[in-house]
Order: C-alpha cells, then sequence, then structure tokens
C-alpha cells in the first residue's frame, strides 16, 4: 500500500458502517458505502429482531468525536439501572454505577438513519440492496449484485463493517492461515413488547432497565422515547421451559403469567406477537487476522459478541475512534496502521466478548441472588471509599472508556478472587459494614 | 425424508468421497460424484502438496469390507516402526505394536485413482472439473460451474467429501446454530524427496517411518514402492528457524547440513525442491451439526486434522464404514441414521483432532526423549505381560480398530498419569525392570 488510498469502500451501512464513514469522510476520503438492506428511510419495516440498543460512554465518546452526541437528547431514554422483577412482582432497583451514571437506550433504526443522514450530507455515497458476492483480496475489487445486475467496484481500501455474517469476512476466511470460530449459545432470543398506557404514559419504572431474572432464562424490557417498552426474552431453544416447547396459544400465556406475572398484565397480545416475531440465535464470532492486504474487518465482523453486557455497538463505535487516532499519529498510513489496529483491538475484542458471555449468568441468575445484592452492595461501598482504587466490573466496562475492555476484565478477575474471600467471612451479611475496606481496596492495588 | 433416496449426489471425489461411492452403489443407489478438480488418471501432475498416506487398520478394515484390500498388495510399503535419527546421524529404531503389527505407506493419488477406477467399475457416474458454487439445503439441488457453464443438479441426498475446505460445508456454515471453528498450528510443511540409489535400490532402511526429531521442528520420510521416500520437513512459518528465515539456496543447504546432516546427504536437489514446493498450512475443522435436511458431511468435510497420527484418511474410512453398518441396522432410513451418524462420529472425530495435535509434539521432541524412550520400554513391557489390560495409546489408535478413539483417548489419559507417577519412582531407569507391572497395570483395569 505505497499509495495513500483515496477511495475507501465500506461494506455494511449499520451503525458502525455509518459511523466509521463519517470519520473518514471528515478527513477528506472519498466514501462509498454499499449494503444489501433496503434503505431504511424509505422503507422502515421496524423492529422484530433487534434489540434496543444500550449506548454508554464508549460509544457515547465516539459520537462526541464526530460532534453528533446531541442526537441523544429526546430521542434517548436514560436508564440508572436495573429493576429486578421477582415472580411475586414485587421490584429491587440496582443502580448502575454513582448518582449521574446511566446508559441510553435507544432505538437501534434511529440512530441508523441519523448517522446516514449526517454521512450523506457530508459527502459518503450510500449504494442499498447492494448484496456484496465477491472480494477478491489481491486485487481490493468487489462485486455486488444489484437486482438482476452484476456490479464490478475497484477500491483503494475496503472495510467489512458488515456484521457477525460480514461477507467480506467470508473472503479471508479462505485465505490461508485465517483463524475464525463462531459458536451459539444455547439459547435465542425473541423480541416481544408492551405498549403504553391508554393516557400516553410509561407502564413501569421509565428509567431503568427492567429484568425478570429466572435463572436458566430472563425476560427484558428497555423503554423506548414514546412510552413503550421494547421486550426481550432470552430462552433455551430446547429443553423445558424453552421455545420448542411452547408451543400453543395458551401455553404461551400459561408461561408468560406464572413466570412474569406482573409483565404479563402488560403485554394483551403476547400469543400473536410471541407467534408472529422469529426466533433468533446468539452468537460469538472470533477471528484474526482483522486484514489481509487492503482489506479489513471492523465492528461485529471482526467480533461479534452476545448483547448481555450491552457493548456491541459501544466496541464498534469504539474501533472506529480508535482507528481514527492511529490515522492521526500515523499520518493516514494505513500499512502501518492495520497492524497495530487488530494489536490493539483483538485483545479488547476478545474480552468484551467473554465478559459478555459472563454477564448472562449474573443477568438471568445472580441479579435474583441475595448474596450476589450483598456483594454488590459491599462492591458500592468500596468503590464509594476508595473512588480510583475500586471500580466494580460494570463501571469500568461502562463508564470507563480510558480503561480497556482487557484491563477490565483483568481487573475485574483479581475483584473477583479478593471478593470470594471476603464473602466467606463469617456472618458476612451481618458484620459487612465493618469490614476493613481499606486492607480489601489495598490487595487490589497492589496487584495492579 | 419420507422416501429412500435413489439419487445420492457425492461431492468431492477424493479418498472419502470415492470409497463412500463404493459402499453405497453397492446397496444399489445411483451415485454421481462431483469434484472441482481435473480427473487425476489422465492428468497426473503429481505430488507437491500431500504427505503419503499411512493406511493402517481403521481405513484397512474398510477396504477389507469393500473387497479392495489386495490392493495393498506391491503398492504400499510396510512401516513397522519409527527410525529416529539424531544430528549425528545415529539410528534408533522403536517398533510401533508387536512383532507383524505394521502400517502401510502408499501413495495419496495411486490409492485415489484405483478407488475411482473401482467405483466406475461398478456404475458410479464421475463429474470432473465441476466446481461446487452453491447448494441449496431446502431443495436438496446443487450449482456447479464447469468451464463456462453452470449446472443446477437435483439430488435426493446429498454428501460433502470435499474436504477440509469443503463448499458444502460452506451452506452449512451460514445456516442457523451451526458451530464452527477453524484453527492453525504454527508450522507448516514442504514436501521434498530422497531419489533411490543408482542401483535402484532404498537410500535407507525401508520398512520404517524416518523421523529427525528437532524440538521445534522434524523431518520426516515415508518409503514409496519405487525405492524412493517423500520427505516432509514440518517447520515453523515465523522465527528462527523457520520458512520465513531459509530465503536462499545457500542457507537452505546450510540448515539441512547442519540439522538433518544424514538426510542431506541424499537430497542432492534440496535447495531446488525447497524452493519449487509449496509451503501449506496444517488446520483443525471442527464443526457441528454434520447434516442439515437431506445434506450431510463426512471425512474430512466434517473433521479436518493434522496428519500427526497419520489418521486423517483412516478416520475419514472408519466414517464410511460406520455408516454403512448404520444403512444395515436401519434398513437405509436415512432420516433415522443421519442424527445418530453424527452423534456417534462426532465424539471421535473431536478426539482423534486432538490426538493428532497431541502426536506432533510427541514425534518432534519427545521421541528424542531418553526418558520417554524408557517409558516406551515399560508400557512395552505392560502390554506384553497384560497385552488385553494394557494397550499403548499408539497401539489403541492405529491397530484397534474395536476401540473407538474417544474411548483410545479417555484410556490413553488414564495411563498418562499412572505412568507419570511410575516415571517418579527414585532410579527408575535402573529399576525399571523389577516394577510391579501386575500393579501397574490393574490401576487402568480398575478405572476403566
Amino acid at each position: 500500500m505505497k499509495k495513500k488510498p483515496i477511495h475507501i469502500t465500506i461494506v455494511g451501512a449499520g451503525l458502525v458502517g455509518s459511523l466509521l464513514s463519517i470519520y473518514l469522510r471528515k478527513r477528506g476520503y472519498e466514501i462509498s458505502v454499499y449494503d444489501r438492506r433496503f434503505d431504511m428511510r424509505s422503507n422502515m419495516l421496524g423492529g422484530g429482531r433487534s434489540i434496543n440498543m444500550a449506548l454508554s460512554n464508549r460509544g457515547l465518546r465516539a459520537l462526541e468525536e464526530v460532534g453528533l452526541a446531541s442526537h441523544l437528547k429526546g430521542n434517548a431514554v436514560p436508564m440508572n439501572g436495573r429493576m429486578i422483577h421477582d415472580t411475586q412482582g414485587n421490584l429491587t432497583f440496582q443502580p448502575y454505577g454513582k448518582q449521574g451514571q446511566f446508559i441510553n437506550s435507544i432505538s437501534r433504526s434511529d440512530l441508523n438513519m441519523f448517522l446516514i443522514n449526517e454521512a450523506e450530507k457530508l459527502g459518503v455515497n450510500f449504494f442499498f440492496e447492494h448484496k456484496c458476492l465477491e472480494v477478491n483480496l489481491e486485487k481490493t475489487e468487489l462485486k455486488f449484485q444489484n437486482f438482476a445486475d452484476t456490479i464490478s467496484h475497484q477500491a483503494d481500501l475496503i472495510i467489512g463493517a458488515d456484521g457477525a455474517f460480514s461477507s467480506v469476512r467470508g473472503a479471508l476466511q479462505v485465505s490461508d492461515r485465517f483463524e475464525y470460530t463462531q459458536t451459539y449459545i444455547e439459547h435465542g432470543y425473541k423480541e416481544l413488547r408492551i405498549p403504553s398506557a391508554e393516557d400516553g404514559t410509561f407502564q413501569m419504572e421509565k428509567e431503568a432497565l427492567h429484568i425478570w431474572p429466572r435463572e436458566s432464562y430472563m425476560l427484558i424490557a428497555l423503554p423506548n422515547s414514546d412510552a413503550t417498552f421494547t421486550c426481550t426474552l432470552f430462552f433455551p431453544f430446547e429443553g423445558n421451559p424453552s421455545f420448542q416447547k411452547l408451543s400453543s396459544p395458551e401455553k404461551i400465556r400459561t408461561f408468560f403469567e406464572s413466570s412474569f406475572p406482573d409483565a404479563a398484565k402488560l403485554m394483551p397480545t403476547i400469543a400473536e406477537d410471541f407467534r408472529d416475531n422469529p426466533t433468533s440465535s446468539l452468537v460469538t464470532i472470533r477471528c484474526f487476522p482483522w486484514f489481509k492486504n487492503r482489506t479489513m474487518l471492523i465492528g461485529d465482523a471482526a467480533h461479534g459478541i452476545v448483547p448481555f453486557f450491552g457493548q456491541g455497538m459501544n466496541s464498534g463505535f469504539e474501533d472506529c475512534r480508535i482507528l481514527n487516532d492511529l490515522l492521526n499519529n500515523h499520518e493516514d498510513n494505513w500499512e502501518a496502521i492495520l497492524p497495530i489496529f487488530q494489536q490493539l483491538r483483538k485483545p479488547n475484542a476478545d474480552a468484551i466478548a467473554q465478559l459478555a458471555l459472563d454477564n448472562f449468568v449474573e443477568m438471568r441468575d445472580l441479579v435474583g441472588d441475595p448474596d450476589f445484592l450483598l456483594q454488590k452492595k459491599i462492591e458500592a461501598r468500596l468503590h464509594e471509599l476508595h473512588p480510583e482504587k475500586w471500580i466494580p466490573l460494570y463501571s469500568m466496562v461502562t463508564f470507563h472508556d480510558t480503561l480497556s475492555y482487557a484491563e477490565a476484565l483483568r481487573i475485574g478477575q483479581q475483584q473477583k478472587e479478593i471478593m470470594e474471600k471476603v464473602m466467606r467471612t463469617p456472618s458476612i451479611e451481618k458484620v459487612w459494614a465493618s469490614l476493613d475496606f481499606n486492607e480489601i481496596a489495598n490487595q487490589l492495588t497492589s496487584q495492579r
């Protein structure tokens, strides 16, 4: 790659592809973005397959950098913590962080359309209904199918931002010595809905992420700015209970009424929604390397993760920010940047993939466990007394964008070991407030 | 799959595809075999990318079942054990098993052409230079490219026997919830050659698999029936030494002369061969499930493994035999057979994949280690005294086709633990002959 690329082709007009096109257009590149789907702005079919996004600090920081964070006002709903619903309908609120720390519930399609519009204003060219058929890694050439036509396209640089089932990665996969894993969890998900009240207000606490943890499965609900909630059932494909078993409207209703009684009351069309909405699977994608010659991967195409830490979009936006930093620091010398980018980001991608899998267990099971809640309380106190020394794992990942995912994972593992010892203190539930918090926090510091 | 399939389409005319076509043709099916490559019978280009095959009991049993084992006479060279070459050119012979137990060195292309010829005699139809472009898993339809033509083909059942980079598996990979991993080791391989002597005889011991173990790399040589040896260098891609570093004829010759002095003398064209022959990589493929609707995978397409246990072809042939057994036992009810086949074979595929990776360490490093050799001697004695109770791992895998790979792996792990304890006996090198072999063998028995 002797000459500086002028024309960059991005495959995928999703959240990461669109944001990246803005970053790169601002640097002066000619950008074409191709996407296999129709233009969602002209042809909005709406939801059915996507949980709401939880935008947090890492993603927000990238939006701020390109000057677009103000879009959140009026379009995002802040969520200050988890609202846990037990089987009796009792509620427990667990704040996500300190006062003033929250994550943002935002519609995937709203944010995506906004980013595409902003990119177009800057002069990015979008080509929808162009399915990527082939990527020639030697010639940096693409073939697209647009209805009956096959279109060849020559690029200076190709960036695959085409998601977990990336076509661009498909070309890398058949190149020599490409490490690749796709692995599914045993749960799938189905999107459901809680409408607004008749007077147009929220039917549950608005500024929270609602969770109905049931050990082997869970329901969650995120607020929308139109006072509805988008709910997602994470549920085993097989076994009992499972998607396979809920095979009739009666079984569905009975199951929801016994497992999520308070939610069921707010979901009058549950049986129909359950039948009509697709059941989707949950994949983790790991691969390496992330580039070959002048073709690279970014976002889910490089590192598809499960949604349980709310970091899929945030990690992809962070990819864009880090790539832009590297372009700043290396005078747009892509040949130098590509190996550094993957070397920097791969350990963080692996870390957030693991953290996301771990957090499913926390969300569906532990958040309903008294010992776990006590541990959270102790950690919150540690953080209060030693705000720089002891930052809970959730906060490191969600609110501390200066800590990498890999560091968060490493420190989180140390914290876990320390807390396991602390929780073995006799009568911990009675004596916890008089623990030597200084000594506990210092165990961590000495290890860092 | 209500009706019995009549027309079975096999993709891949390699060793497994050809043998499978024979098995199935004998059951009365109409069989078409498609392969992307030219017909090697009419257009023999020869080697360059394939180590010789080591046919052992599992593969042999399948050949016997279809009445084709007699082909080995005159075409295979028996190898009774390993001949270890140290850096001084000193030789140590390690028998593979008991007297009369050996593996068979056979040319991949010879055996493949023989199987294709036999299949054709039975009425199997082969279509070469047909590249599989697409598999429709819903309609059991294929698209092939034959030069400028695209050919659609409807099958009753599709079997992907198209190797580690299977196109048929490509279709399964993009179907929902398909688990898939491709992972490479850090070594590649290059095929080299030791010619026959001027009088047409072998230049080294004929009935052995020669190994030059050098810890981080190794050279091996297998005898051919024309008195030449096919050598394979297994060598790191990067680091020192590595393929990357051997960048000139001088460096190549110097390296061979210092690392493999006795072999180097027998390889007059080493620098040219090294330059002209390709460097290939070594992949392990793991996936699941092995079928969807009426399309299934077999052999390397389902479970590509590294070659270090000499079981790639043998495990594929065993797949064919087990599938044929199931067809016998279930009256050719494929709908019943497909789930049973994968359930039976997947644990064995995983086991041989692991055993093959482990055996690389043994071949390139341990076989040169005195402790390891002593351990082998003790195990040989154990086997001699308790032939049914204690069968060394190599023998279980290679000579005992009634033990599954998964059982061999499990028993081998127990043996390893027992032998680690035995090897910690003070002055084991002096006292080993007076160990209580009965007691040692019984430790294993009680665990089984």
